[in-house]
């Protein structure tokens, strides 16, 4: 049987949970919190499986959670959302970022995206008959240079894939990217799919600056976010997309298609919450600040150098003072040796990195960190 | 924005639940059941949500439920089952059967459809760079010729698509259309992509010949199945694949970057299910034949022909004598003015279809059925 995904095997974050459980390592590798979803949500979900909400959503989502998701964009980002028409809730949004990329990317079309991306993308690019052109960004500040944005732009390019707040560096994007962005997308005529799946977790009071705040921007865009990262509820796959009316359309009738419709109690859950338990997005932020600071200070005095994070649950380190390994090696060396699962960095390269970087996951209690921290002091 | 799937639009389930909805219709259209979930599994579900065990499960599936499933392939079908290596949850069969379509169907591409075709199909195999073929099926037998299906393969046919439970018709495949499909797959080096998600839903004792009895077929099958339909849960979006190791390894790799995985809580309370009540799985064929047969003797003295069911909640009426409308028009007319909701046969169909026949779903109380009966017998 000959694959049409020859170089593709298991996603890295399987790969490393499989190997921290298999060497009882702390897991700061696969990006999932220690905590538990909210009180509420659970409460909430269990309320409606027993009063028998247990049969198809419409395939678009229940009415009551694509208002709430409407709702939240406006007060957050000031958006004019139509819950109806442009808000469609996903299997989580791997499911809504591959919709999108299927309902966009043609036959020879070709996808920018950004090194270090998300392990996704391009498989779901490549299966809808495309191409994505990677543009390399390089540590430790992991800015998009703009000028190589535009040289790579030609005939065939179709969309952009941005993720801000950034899986795996933690950058967010500033004005002056989104505004270089849109004037780019404009003047191409392109798309943009923009994952702000940490959209609720920027850092040292940073807005996060949503695609959803700048009209024109939107126009042209599948934004795309995840219940999962916001409510700790990673396994409940529940994600969504907002887009405009005329690409919702396009999204809709291949997400009809993909799944058909998500777990229809989960839906009814996270309309209450957010009705009822809207704080629970706002405080997030400070949440996982904190986390980020204990894992930080408590690394001040090892060998590893820290990369600044400014959103996301996710915290770079530099190894070059610890080990002369790369970075796969190194990583494989931290979870049998050491006890602690990390992710290394090259994986989300499309060609060869050399960077000594890997990434630890710090939604984790904060036990679990200072725990992994002394054993990452003693290297 | 040009359409990727321009003669695509909502799918004719969700389009007939909302018309039954407007006009406070009896919704005998789309296919779900009006009795709920089983209380152990309800039960099972909020104990693990509450536990917190909330964050992703492994991509395949949890270990217990594949065993389970495993478990229930040999109980039912004396198949031997690798759990971990052949067995991939998704969410729901909608996924499953896109994500095999996608692992299977290259560019250029043909899969053969039998017509009256379930609606995901052609799209599925669309969005993969393949074309449908399709072979229609007619009123009231239903029944599969394999010589024009012979003379349909060529060089380009990579796959075949059989549903057995045959929804809409109900129909089942015998043992001598498994030897023609096998035979067929065998000489022309072809795939099989086995829809089987009414599986336990057939009546008057025949067994349900799936494609898992026959190891040389399965060699070269995906099997694909349904908790939806077996636990009165449809929105819960919970189903499977089974696939040899080679073919589920390419199915993981789509399957990893469509979803990645499924509602964590809602694997473990149904590997519990399944492990503390299978009983369950084997009542539901008298449990549905009881259902065919009240909504069958009360449509007796109506004008209405009744096709014969053998499996699915689905019986087929028709309408023949009762009206000249096409179907369309007639299940519009028997929505707005009579309350019933039901499906018009040849939505199925890719040919332009005369037939008179509409579709009915039985998976509702007696009272609802008898209602809705009450009304077509005035017709
Ligand atoms: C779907 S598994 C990957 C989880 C995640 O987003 C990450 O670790 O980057
Ligand atoms: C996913 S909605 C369609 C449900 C169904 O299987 C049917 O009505 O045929």
């Amino acid at each position: 049987f000959e694959s049409k995904l020859p170089n593709l095997g298991t996603s890295i974050f399987s790969q490393m949970t499989a190997l921290a459980n298999q060497f009882e390592a702390i897991n700061l590798s696969q990006g999932f919190p220690e905590f538990d979803a909210p009180e509420l949500l659970k409460k909430q979900l269990n309320h409606y499986v027993l009063e028998g909400v247990n049969q198809y959503s419409p395939s678009s989502g229940v009415p009551r959670l694509q208002q709430q998701i409407a709702q939240l964009a406006k007060r957050k980002y000031a958006a004019e959302i139509d819950a109806a028409q442009q808000v469609t809730v996903t299997s989580g949004a791997t499911e809504a970022l591959f919709v999108a990329i299927q309902a966009l990317v043609r036959e020879g079309d070709e996808v920018i995206v950004f090194d270090p991306a998300y392990d996704s993308y391009q498989p779901a690019i490549e299966l809808a008959g495309g191409k994505s052109v990677h543009i390399a960004l390089q540590a430790p500040s992991y800015a998009i240079d703009w000028q190589t944005v535009t040289a790579a732009i030609n005939s065939k390019t179709r969309a952009i894939i941005i993720n801000t707040p950034h899986n795996p560096s933690g950058k967010t994007l500033k004005q002056h990217d989104i505004n270089a962005l849109k004037a780019l997308v404009i003047k191409h005529d392109l798309y943009l799919i923009s994952d702000e799946v940490y959209e609720h977790i920027t850092f040292d009071q940073q807005p996060h600056l949503s695609v959803l705040r700048d009209n024109e921007l939107f126009a042209r865009s599948f934004v795309i976010s995840s219940f999962g990262k916001t409510f700790h509820s990673t396994g409940w796959k529940m994600g969504y997309c907002i887009a405009p009316a005329a690409l919702a359309v396009e999204f809709r009738k291949i997400h009809q298609y993909v799944t058909f419709s998500s777990f229809t109690p989960a839906q009814h859950a996270l309309a209450d919450m957010l009705e009822q338990q809207g704080e629970h997005v706002d405080e997030l932020s400070e949440f996982y600040q904190q986390k980020r600071d204990v894992l930080s200070n408590a690394l001040k005095d090892s060998r590893f150098t820290i990369l600044p994070s400014e959103g996301t649950y996710f915290l770079l380190l530099d190894y070059s003072d610890v080990s002369d390994l790369n970075d796969v090696e190194f990583c494989q060396w931290l979870v049998e040796q050491a006890g602690v699962a990390a992710i290394p960095l090259s994986v989300f390269y499309q060609r060869p990195s050399n960077d000594k970087v890997i990434r630890l996951c710090f939604a984790k209690n904060d036990a679990t960190l200072l725990q992994a921290a002394e054993i990452l002091c003693q290297l």
